[in-house]
């Protein structure tokens, strides 16, 4: 039996792990795989922007925030960063953490991505109030909330996707646990969409009330999602940026049931079969908001989902990327937004749906928090040095 | 747009819901692979067993355990019985069940097995307590149990397990929602494990306590296994039936994470890298408990986890297939055992680690119920029948 003590396996780190640990398992195949995750299995964790955004949506999803403790200041903070940094360059590799408990669980990064955001709190910690963009704060209050404490605000965020469970599980840990003096967890959000592979190409997914969900959304890499998500350095330190509102929305399946589907489809203003608008055939066909029937009814209801939510300006656009969650409290989805600026671009379309959205009866949000997701970083950096180092 | 009324819909089942409802999606692939899956993402629903036990475990599960409402008699329990059998036959096949409000949910049966057992109620409901199996009841208290009831006990269960969270998540909606005048959900618990087709062949699951867990199983269709798991017809109505103890197991992970790894596999008498008992060096080796080091200390300690777990006779054995849970409070194990027969089988092993485990101090039971499992059933017929027929 192979013997390391617990300074030889932490110390030594991959070299001790992979030679010790994991030289053991089984054929020589499983070695390999294990030793040197496959490239499509390693999402890049250094870039312009964090990772977790851009990237094709993973199975899975935790979304974790986290209170700073009393007295934690700007170096409390970027220690914090610093240490997220170095965990996520490993365990996005699949490399155990420094001091990584359980390093065997580390072995298949499953397209982990990490990704790293501030609420008020963290600026008022690290003594950077006058920094604070205007739009990082609690989402102006709506008729249609129902807010639970449990589920909203954070000073700090954890976006925690990849395509296995047990990745996300932990990497949660394991990031959490790093830090745990400086930042106790508020809140898990745990999230999923169908298993990784199982969707046919370019359709998106299903939500829990059976409806395709996320079809409107800027293309990674083309001019709209730049424009609709990436901040371009207004201010300097925020250039590559973004921000996430994050919405528990719970479901009323129950009364949602008791609706035929052609009530359904007019409350969404799509097909349930495959998403495509009502006046439309296929998922991504443009809405015609104007179409009417021959009685002189538009086919898309004015208070439908999808006319409540159109863009009236190109100003108001932002990317999707929710999951479904099934927990405890009910069932419902982690409405994740993505944009460059809260106020500008979705607090518009919010406040115009909790004014009326026939679907509305449906969907209760019951959690909501904003974060401000700093640019990406290179090796020797971490999320938001370009803030705490101005 | 294709438009139908919900009788139509629901009334006209598969077929109108193949033409009209999926012939509008996407491509010929699409369409082809959802209106007829993919062999290998069935299970097939009828046998001599129920599914869900032999079956290579699937990634995801949800067990449900259901209390039957006031006044539900034999006749009550056998009408919920049938319509989870014809909805099974259903969404194990891809099929939407019959008045299935989510149908495109349905498509993928991601090797769905929907599994169906009795608690004691069960019996009591039915007026059939004198053919309750004594085995049948809460388990003895244990010095080490820290049971909360609202994980623990049901007059029915189902297990749900399918290599897709979202089709586990429609299936357990829709079975419980077409008996929901009959029996209210009295608690879930969903698990994972790694993704579909991530783990080397032969090899056993990783817990979150990183071990390999579950490396002691009878292997399916082997005389051991049906030994262990099927009852060979005493009393005859239960040929081919088992029983299931669910045990929800917590992970002092905190406590855990402060032993080092040698301290650790000598509480588990198994090495972290690979799962192998610390006299071998591949998981499947049998462990030699006899084994000594030059000082002639046994290299399994007679307390370590596995030393005191082993069958002291060959009636001691019974099948694990449990999952990985992370969840609002807190990460663990949900240990789920099959066999014969509860009280010569599984509490006798039980009753030995709860007296003394080295590894206890960082497991602890929080729930636990045990079930019935009837045995299989045919094309017209449904679990449980051979009891309620009788």
């Amino acid at each position: 039996m192979a013997r390391f003590s617990r300074r030889t396996l932490l110390g030594g780190g991959v070299v001790a792990l992979g030679a010790a640990g994991l030289g053991a398992v089984g054929g020589g195949a499983a070695v390999a795989s294990r030793a040197e995750p496959e490239a499509s299995r390693i999402v890049d964790v250094h870039g312009v922007h964090q990772a977790g955004i851009e990237t094709p949506a993973q199975a899975f999803a935790s979304f974790v925030a986290l209170d700073l403790a009393e007295g934690v200041d700007r170096d409390g903070l970027a220690g914090i960063l610093k240490v997220w940094a170095e965990d996520s360059r490993r365990l996005t590799t699949g490399t155990p953490a420094l001091g990584d408990t359980e390093p065997e669980l580390a072995v298949d990064p499953a397209r982990l991505t990490v990704t790293v955001g501030f609420g008020p709190g963290a600026f008022d910690a690290a003594g950077l109030t006058d920094l604070r963009p205007s739009w990082l704060r609690p989402l102006p209050a709506f008729s249609v909330d129902r807010l639970e404490e449990r589920w909203s605000g954070g000073d700090l965020l954890l976006q925690v996707c990849a395509d296995d469970p047990v990745t996300v599980s932990h990497a949660v840990r394991t990031l959490t646990k790093s830090v745990r003096s400086l930042a106790r967890v508020r809140w898990v959000q745990r999230g999923f969409r169908h298993a990784p592979g199982t969707r046919p190409e370019g359709e998106s997914m299903r939500n829990l009330m059976g409806q395709v969900d996320g079809t409107v959304n800027p293309a990674p890499g083309t001019p709209d999602f730049d424009r609709q998500v990436w901040n371009p350095g207004d201010p300097a330190w925020l250039a590559g940026g973004t921000s996430l509102v994050l919405r528990r929305i719970r479901m009323e399946l129950d009364t949602w049931d008791e609706l035929d589907r052609p009530a359904r489809e007019l409350a969404v203003g799509r097909t349930l079969s495959n998403g495509a608008p009502l006046t439309g055939t296929e998922e991504h066909d443009d809405a015609d908001f104007e179409a009417t029937d021959r009685y002189g009814i538009p086919v898309i209801p004015p208070e439908s989902h999808i006319a409540r939510a159109r863009p009236r300006n190109a100003d108001e656009q932002f990317l999707r990327r929710g999951y479904n969650y099934d927990d405890v409290d009910g069932a419902g989805l982690l409405f994740a937004a993505y944009q460059v600026d809260v106020d500008r671009q979705f607090v518009p379309v919010q406040q115009r749906l909790a004014d009326h959205d026939a679907l509305g009866p449906w969907i209760t949000p019951i959690g909501s928090a904003v974060f401000l997701i700093p640019p990406g970083f290179g090796p020797d950096g971490y999320p938001g040095q370009t803030l705490l180092e101005v």
